[in-house]
């Protein structure tokens, strides 16, 4: 495949992940469907395997890079859910994976990846992680996967969209956070062909409503401080993703903090799932019921379940 | 129907709770099968309306009242899912739900009573709150719906194993954890119609382990102090459902205290799920791997989601 992504090369990517990566279910809620006099349909990738729809991606990039003859070591950089998808996904092809951890990171997160069999370099920052992978790079060591500008990450996150058309066909509305785009590349890419009246909404932190900007102004708008507990969605947008999103999208919804531990909790208490601060931005807009889903059927991309105690904990709390 | 439970009462009552309970999605783990080396099979009644499987049998058994001409109001004594449950039903049917609720009971499921319609009696202990009960039925005001010491109860909860056969058909063992017995009875009879060679397992906790007594010796075994976190589990059996259980039971399996929030916490961190200490007991045998699951495909029960804050974050610190 080359750069630019198709939507036969997710259909591809579905072939190759299919029997490896779960079939997620999704799940209604009488409650959300009254919140908008419509239906709400979650696609639950926070039952994916290693609790997170990253491992799609990161399984389909490693599995291109194998049956194409090289055998690996595969290298990123994460703090997050891409570097333990990458580490089980080159385990269960028999390739080894480095990943570096900029800090701070969760003790949780850094164990996560050690027990898929991946292989941690701590690093002080970001800026020294860069710099750490680089080298790893550089001297030849091991193939970059990159946590989402990818074409066969993105191709790889697409086949979400494949398994939930096949479950529910005829969606008005997706809603799904953003945060590199990679998710948001492969559901617009799929989505579109499959159903092209379909509205595909961005949700962002308000702490790091960097996308928002950057497709009004068709260029990729840095988030130096990023200030959400989203952590997932820190990042920019990357090059790969910026033109697809910029192509696609119908719009941005930007979520503020207590509305992500409000949905969190909700999630909780009344649908009985966990999801992680990042899957609570795409949930939000539902809660806060905004008029422009009355009457549609929207679905909405739960896309992890990995969360900290303690911030588990605040959400708990949250609204008290 | 009469007092007797046959499969065929279970195939009529699916038709009735068809389109009004949900249909629960069954997950599976590889983290949960490679501890048996087999295969397990969740199946997720958490996720049911009023967040616990209590639904079916109280919709079930609400709406045969209402089909045979009775209108009244229907009466139940709860403090729990079942009280919720019979609100709900009975407001669905148009008919009134009076809740006598025994203290203590939390202020979350007082609140999911009277969301749900229903009318709340508060008695200062569960001795008094029979008293109110006994009193609102012999004025004829209202028409007692037993949590669980009732065929139709019995029958509605059976609907449960018809759909799990329909969804995972060649199941060698069930668990599900017993407190009343009205959903292992309903599992019992539906179980081994289908499959007369599953092995079918209650599971209970230490503090309240009357079950496996009451079975040994084929009479109900009260349980005057039970000492457990599974506020579902703390009844004795009844009437009607000793004699199936007895009849079907392959085995009680009794789990302690920090094996329920073990169980607890490993649905929350990995299967990213809420279940509350009742469905926990199910669960928590696989956890320890015990040798006669080996290479089987077990089917679990999870029978409910709805758990206090303060016992939920209780299992989220637990094992630290």
């Amino acid at each position: 495949m080359d750069d630019h992504v198709t939507f036969s090369d997710i259909t591809q990517a579905a072939g190759l992940v299919r029997g490896i990566a779960h079939i997620t279910p999704v799940l209604t809620s009488g409650q959300l469907d009254d919140m908008i006099r419509g239906q709400v349909c979650l696609k639950c990738e926070n039952f994916q395997r290693t609790g997170a729809f990253k491992f799609r991606g990161a399984y389909h990039a490693v599995s291109r890079l194998t049956t194409s003859g090289a055998a690996g070591p595969v290298a990123t950089i994460s703090s997050g859910n891409h570097g333990q998808a990458l580490a089980l996904a080159a385990s269960l092809l028999g390739v080894s994976a480095e990943v570096v951890m900029p800090r701070p990171f969760s003790r949780a997160k850094y164990h996560a990846v050690l027990a898929y069999g991946g292989h941690v370099i701590e690093s002080a920052d970001r800026r020294a992680g860069e710099e750490a992978l680089q080298e790893l790079l550089a001297r030849g060591r091991a193939i970059h996967v990159h946590a989402f500008n990818d074409p066969r990450v993105i191709a790889g996150q697409g086949t979400i969209m494949l398994e939930f058309h096949g479950q529910v066909a005829d969606l008005d509305m997706l809603l799904a956070p953003v945060g590199g785009g990679g998710l948001l590349s492969g559901l617009c890419v799929a989505g579109h062909h499959l159903s092209p009246t379909l509205k595909i909404f961005a949700c962002e932190p308000s702490g790091a409503s960097d996308v928002a900007e950057s497709i009004r102004l068709n260029r990729i708008i840095p988030m130096p401080a990023p200030d959400t507990v989203a952590d997932g969605l820190r990042t920019s947008l990357g090059t790969r993703t910026l033109p697809i999103l910029y192509a696609h999208l119908e719009g941005v919804l930007t979520v503020a903090e207590d509305e992500i531990f409000a949905a969190m909790r909700f999630a909780h208490e009344r649908l009985k799932i966990v999801i992680e601060p990042s899957s609570a931005v795409a949930l939000a807009p539902i809660l806060r019921k905004e008029p422009a889903f009355a009457g549609k059927r929207v679905g909405i991309v739960l896309t992890g379940g990995n969360v900290d105690d303690n911030v588990f904990v605040r959400a708990l709390e949250s609204g008290r």
